[in-house]
């Protein structure tokens, strides 16, 4: 059973996933590189997933079966298991639980060689839905008090297959990072109650000089603070604070500024590698009653943030979590924003 | 000049170096290929740096020629300038300063091939006293809160030059990290009127299944909830919160078991890449007169932190600030104690 601990220096929880147990000579594979020939997320190999949690298919059509245009499997390596009590318990002077969650891989077409900024509206509008409706069936389980959905692109985003996918781990605790957003979106609230995210956006609208793109819907953004080059910033104009709410009209917009964001990418860039993940309300039906539920539907904003992966995170980084950027925001926006299509 | 942004949702500080201004094009270029044959590190080619700050080199011998022992020069590419005002302003919403700093490389020896691991422990101890001394020199300057040291080695750590060397980098805000240790440190003292390091090396020491190594000075750890594969902590056993107020005595049994833990790092893990920095108070003679300072005596603790680089980090660490870590802290422990050197 994998286990959550907690640093009481950092106030960070950290998954010991022991059954991956990886000893000093395991490192020296690589495993990045998939086997040839064979794609364990390709249509026709439904039998070699674990099966089938969800999928958009044919009416009619049998689960773990060829047809599917969207398909959820559960990791077959997960982080955290699903079965399970938290059992949370001190160990000596440290804190522990049970390494309690979902791990779940989202196959974004049943094509292995298509790249998602090429996809068809369409299809990307089913990878869409399939987050929400995740993220939906998965806040009825109150022992997560979090589902972080993201999706690595290439080896050295952390990629191990291929084949379009994306990720979601459901986990017991707030993240850290959404955690202090959460802190900072309160304490902006309390005093001014107005949305710090909504003010952001208003004020980038001014400015103009770090807006990428924008729709009637939806703006896209290179933060004035990006920790890394051509970082990216995608939210809602109107205050929305759960992407568990977004109307399959709100997706169809998305999908299209979405994609035409990852295609500025794949171009300016030369199709780098990079995560994306969204960031959205805790589970507010979990147990966990903090003083930010009160205001949570006001003062929080879910937004996607893409992280190129241009540069390497090197020590200081690591050690002072305080980040070297070597292209301005603004140049970053312009280039993306002046990116032929 | 280099700009720093303060990030309103994330509370962090990032360094825009926009003097590096690396547009899209500059990232596919390989930087990480040490140019053949020439190394401005190298005994002989001292010209080739800005000029010397600080050196051990035989009495008389004149600033910037051969026969150094250990040399401190300013980065030729500074993340941050030393000359100015910080300037302290808003921009709209947000909060910015001039990039001023420190940015030193520690050149550890005049040898471009030798292994830090296997230099001798006179060598090593003229390191740590480089450290100290920059580290003493540079808390003079009240513009400086905090002043990390840190060392990347291998490419995959973000070293760009392969001849033995650290960094360091003052800087005019505490960053993020640091903060934090100091606040969980403060909030422990507060209730228990004990340092949080010292308790957790009590119950280490006790428990002893993380223990790597201990001497009558220092002990090393694999921290209960290690983010990475193979992460160590580094501390003195007595209560020490100043890396600038360490005794030549004391580094001569730092050295000892410092080299020793490399040596470790190097048989069990084949020569990783890896980053290690030393937390150390920060600077109390600046003006930030935060709470923490009038406990920071007695609630902070020295220490070095060693990350080898086995795993990449991917989108769920990024998103969640939340790790997953396939090897367990005790098995890494084991593997290190047991390893022959």
């Amino acid at each position: 059973m994998p286990e959550l601990r907690h640093d009481p220096i950092q106030k960070r929880w950290v998954i010991i996933s022991t059954e991956r147990g990886r000893r000093p000579d395991d490192f020296f594979v690589d495993n990045t590189t998939p086997s040839d020939g064979f794609c364990p997320f390709c249509e026709g190999s439904e039998g070699k997933t674990p099966p089938e949690i969800f999928a958009f298919r044919p009416q009619g059509s049998p689960r773990d079966t060829p047809g599917w245009q969207v398909r959820v499997v559960p990791n077959k390596f997960p982080a955290l298991r699903i079965e399970g009590e938290l059992n949370r318990h001190a160990h000596g002077i440290y804190d522990a639980m049970n390494g309690i969650g979902a791990h779940e891989v989202i196959l974004e077409t049943p094509q292995h060689d298509v790249h998602l900024a090429d996809t068809p509206f369409a299809q990307l509008e089913l990878v869409l839905r399939a987050y929400r409706d995740r993220l939906r069936d998965l806040l009825n389980d109150r022992r997560f008090k979090y589902v972080m959905i993201f999706r690595n692109y290439g080896s050295a985003a952390g990629a191990t297959l291929a084949h379009p996918h994306s990720q979601l781990i459901a986990t017991p605790v707030t993240p850290k990072t959404v955690a202090l957003e959460l802190q900072s979106a309160m304490e902006h609230y309390v005093v001014k109650e107005r949305c710090l995210f909504c003010d952001i956006i208003r004020a980038e609208m001014e400015e103009g000089t770090r807006v990428i793109a924008a729709s009637e819907q939806f703006v896209v953004l290179a933060p004035y603070a990006s920790r890394f080059p051509f970082e990216i910033f995608l939210a809602p104009r109107r205050h929305r604070h759960d992407f568990a709410a977004i109307t399959d009209e709100e997706i169809r917009s998305l999908a299209v500024i979405f994609r035409t964001t990852l295609q500025r990418i794949k171009a300016a860039l030369k199709d780098p590698p990079y995560n994306f993940l969204i960031h959205t309300t805790p589970n507010t039906r979990s147990t966990d009653r903090t003083t930010y539920w009160q205001t949570i539907e006001h003062d929080f904003h879910w937004h996607i943030e893409i992280l190129p992966r241009l540069t390497r995170v090197a020590g200081f980084e690591w050690g002072a979590g305080f980040y070297i950027n070597p292209t301005a925001p603004e140049e970053a926006a312009q280039f993306l924003r002046e990116v032929e299509l």
